[in-house]
């Protein structure tokens, strides 16, 4: 790894960093500095721990503004599913982040480089040492801008959310009582549709169709919370 | 409540909200918003959600930089510690938040608002309303100020860490391994004093004694690992 190579990340993150020693510190996986310990290397383990804090709060407020009706449960919910390791795991491979991550050679030789940890968990390290390296809102203008494309998108539809229990949640708190109703099959027993509508305290508040019956309660529920949030 | 009131918080929390309206909700407990459903009142889980991820940044990056030769697990353990919801209380207590959070007819009646959560709840509420109205350096001051007495105490002392699954993991990494002897037993059966010493890789670590043979355990544990800290 040679800090020309680091330049090619820098421009991608569109970020210099003042430190660059933070940098290489964000790319280095533990098997790295355990077969060189005679020089003084840190790995990435407690940037990743600073990362992880960081990305907590960027995604966190972001789903707290755009999503205002939002109870704390789902917002929650939709904030773990946009930081997983899936997730983390593609947008590092945008960056081609494996490419510069140092191990150690017996890592190396068992695939860890390929690992989707291990780019999820360096990627996580790299925002810890730009918040380090500069501040809160660089850092955040940085997660933004890499988490774009997941975040335009409807997080509903793009993760496996659960829209029944998301629901219920939400009625719980206002004492309604959720009822779905199968209110019809449609075509041949081996291609059949099901239609439910949903009644929050008797008043129809959703539809959906699907080819299970779970599915098509799901979209009643994806419906009903639609409705609420632009009620 | 009323403003008046309000104002006492603001000077406790050395802050002025420009949005009073975020104060506010800070402190409306769910079972008020409950009751009143004709106005427009929002409870503070939300914000909660906000500021718990305020406090997690916030007290990472203390953790982070002042414990520089930590690794992740006990950075992440210290923080949980730092955050949960006795410490919470503890400083809610300080700073008499509940008497300004305002709570349902029915939950007040259930001692609701003597709860420790409420409160603790409450103070993540008002972190989340701090950074929401100003911005994340802000409510990193006020955080720390908060959280000074705290953190001024060796972190170790005040909580009860576990130094012994501590060290075991900090020495997992380097490939040793940790041996506990009991190395003598004094005084009568019923007030015995036990002692222990630590040897890592057959090399002595840590001495440490106490009423049981854990606690000289704990000791020798900890002084393995400050050594470890400073050397």
């Amino acid at each position: 790894m040679t800090f020309s190579n680091l330049k090619n990340l820098e421009r991608k993150l569109n970020y210099d960093f003042k430190d660059k020693g933070l940098l290489e510190t964000a790319l280095t996986h533990s098997s790295y500095v355990n077969e060189n310990k005679m020089k003084q290397y840190e790995s990435n383990e407690r940037l990743e721990f600073l990362g992880d804090a960081v990305l907590g709060l960027v995604i966190g407020e972001y789903f707290y503004k755009n999503f205002p009706k939002d109870l704390e449960g789902s917002l929650t919910k939709m904030r773990a599913e946009s930081v997983n390791e899936k997730v983390l795991f593609f947008i590092a491979k945008g960056l081609e982040l494996g490419d510069f991550i140092r191990f150690g050679k017996g890592e190396k030789k068992n695939g860890g480089s390929k690992r989707e940890s291990t780019s999820a968990d360096a990627l996580e390290a790299l925002i810890g040492a730009i918040f380090l390296d500069s501040n809160f809102n660089n850092a955040k203008k940085i997660v933004l801008n890499l988490f774009d494309e997941f975040l335009k998108e409807d997080a509903y539809k793009l993760f496996n959310v659960d829209f029944k229990t998301m629901l219920q949640e939400e009625v719980q708190r206002s004492g309604q009582k959720a009822e779905y109703k199968l209110v019809r099959e449609e075509g041949p027993d081996n291609d059949k549709t099901f239609f439910t509508e949903l009644y929050l305290d008797e008043v129809l508040a959703g539809k959906g169709s699907g080819k299970t019956k779970k599915e098509s309660q799901q979209e009643a529920a994806r419906e009903a919370l639609e409705r609420r949030r632009n009620g």
